[in-house]
């Protein structure tokens, strides 16, 4: 295994949050960042030039996901992910753990691997550690992540304890799997919101050096104020120049959260699956598109965004387009919202740069807690 | 009314083919042309920036689905159809009657005009030739279609008459009825199979001297043969000098065929509906990419195409988005199919101009079928 220890560069902190250059063999991404999810190899609507121009550098897909369809045969013969998709910036994969664990029946996990069915087929599959490494070089992402054991949310003690253990020797195998070079490989920290579980397991997987952490195992449910201080304690645990990427999260003040407690990457299908329900994120709140107020509202959807949506339409004529069942308006709401999230992220790198982090995480929130207040996005 | 007779200019004849230039407000528009269908103010799935790509030049919205929802009112406020979709060139409303017909319940017609209840809550509306000329020229379009009444396809000979009797007094109406000097109105031309009815028809309205003219009431699931014929026959009546458009057509064999009978203009839903459908509409025919053998074609959707779907993607990509339901799939077969049928459109054009339209339509029509029998459409 080669691991790079130069892949990351800490630019820069301001408390805990952190400036920083992600090194990828499709370019640079200036970090804090946020990753717009193309779980099938398709980004919910949106063409690859879109993104590019939404300021995306790096997009997850799911190894999962492309092993059932349309088959690792196919995108490595299409030159993998990044010919498959026609995508020329970075491609994080995330394993598969969190997907056989959430969608696939009949899942069984041991130590050899996950046995699972095919939430597609039915058809019976085995993940080792070792073949998802295989699939994710063949995928030819920019990151790959290790294949991991995901406690239930409602999974006691031993439970937990047991899978980050587990997790911790698919680490291990994983490791030895490796045979790409150009591939960095990211180890997933478990331990659920048992804080000292946690903290073990995120200290043994820094001995084994791995280029990137991921934390995993959370915003399964558990209370925010939990979810956040397990942040920070894995945080803790890991060394400084090594990129942190929180998995599945998250909304704008979670990805805000999640900054100020250390954390430099993030991924959330949360932009896209708002959009197809009329719901934009915007720097004055939420706004659910299908109140009627917005009917007439000849404004443009952000007035501090200047995405296509935002550029060429008005909030009435989104409105209408959702309301109406057209796909161009959760279109163009996808394309702002993710806009907004990527936006959201490098203002973010912009403040820490600047040690004004703490007043920019405070004025986005005040903003969008306002709007959100006067839209009442619980409505939808 | 003011009626413009340079609206139209007629360039060149081969054959009983037209090449000519029709021009609005919104700019010039070389014919023969198709039109892409925005019915509910949105060319399903495509953004403005891609139809003028794809070398639109003239899009369609429908009357009766505007007026229903978002209403004439929010759209003549956003400044109209153009400023509503952001679509700076020009724009053909259909009248509505048409949509009455096939998708209203308790649909009435007399002479003052129809009485239905809306698909979409079953409130009661009444469209008369004079309200739906009020409610196009809010609608801002460029050309405006007088209300038709349209014979069902069972109808008999006097229920046809009848219709035909009636969209001659409402054309009149209409005509009267119209303030804006700057919308091309057109007559609809009517009489179901009975070639006589519809001669007569077409006499009739011809004495009205509108800007130009529409064949209706035909491709409804008569024999195509009988519609080509009673395409003909209504073009014989129709003078040289103005603009002639089918309605609802088509197919690219039945495009090329009007194109042959001396229409100009064309629109249909056809090729959206196909790419929703994963039916490609290519150089080298029909490609079904449900088809297995698409899943590990790499090679571009039509050789002959630059569409951002042909040049960015590959056969298996465009598959996949397909079978994974994800929305880019459609997007993109929606692109590649509407950018087909314009520039099949505009090579009839060429040709015509060349004086080798017979040749283009043989061939066009040639490689449209053997690749259709390749690629077995009729499977979808």
């Amino acid at each position: 295994m080669t691991v790079s220890h130069s892949a990351f560069t800490l630019e820069k902190t301001d408390g805990d949050a952190r400036a920083g250059i992600l090194r990828t063999r499709h370019g640079d991404v200036p970090t804090p960042v946020f990753m717009p999810v193309g779980t099938q190899a398709a980004v919910k609507s949106l063409a690859p030039d879109e993104l590019r121009t939404s300021g995306a550098r790096i997009i997850l897909a799911n190894a999962y996901h492309c092993y059932l369809r349309p088959g690792a045969e196919i995108i490595e013969r299409a030159g993998g992910l990044h010919g498959f998709m026609s995508w020329d910036r970075a491609i994080l994969t995330d394993s598969g753990g969190f997907q056989v664990f959430s969608l696939s029946k009949l899942s069984r996990v041991d130590d050899a691997g996950y046995h699972f069915a095919s939430h597609l087929d039915g058809t019976r599959h085995t993940f080792t550690p070792e073949s998802v490494v295989a699939l994710q070089e063949a995928l030819g992402s920019d990151i790959a992540m290790v294949l991991d054991d995901v406690a239930p949310p409602d999974a006691d003690r031993d439970r937990v304890a047991d899978a980050a253990r587990r997790t911790l020797g698919w680490a291990e195998r994983a490791r030895r799997a490796k045979t790409r070079g150009d591939q960095l490989t990211f180890a997933i920290v478990q331990g659920a919101t048992f804080e000292d579980v946690r903290r073990a397991n995120g200290r043994d997987l820094v001995s084994l050096d791995f280029p990137g952490y991921a934390i995993g195992g959370l915003w399964l449910g558990e209370e925010r104020a939990s979810s956040i201080a397990m942040t920070r304690a894995t945080c803790d645990e890991l060394p400084a120049e090594k990129p942190r990427y929180l998995m599945g999260v998250g909304t704008p003040e979670d990805l805000l959260a999640g900054i100020e407690a250390g954390v430099d990457m993030f991924d959330c299908v949360y932009p896209t699956r708002c959009a197809r329900h009329a719901l934009a994120l915007t720097s004055v709140g939420r706004l659910n598109l299908r109140n009627a107020r917005f009917a007439d509202d000849f404004t443009p959807l952000d007035p501090d965004c200047s995405c296509a949506a935002c550029a060429d339409f008005t909030r009435a004529y989104l409105a209408h387009c959702m309301r109406a069942g057209e796909m161009l308006g959760a279109r163009l709401l996808s394309l702002h919202n993710i806009t907004f999230m990527i936006r959201l992220a490098a203002g973010a790198r912009d403040a820490i740069l600047a040690g004004r982090f703490a007043d920019y995480r405070a004025e986005r929130v005040a903003r969008f807690s306002e709007g959100a207040d006067a839209s009442r996005p619980e409505r939808t």
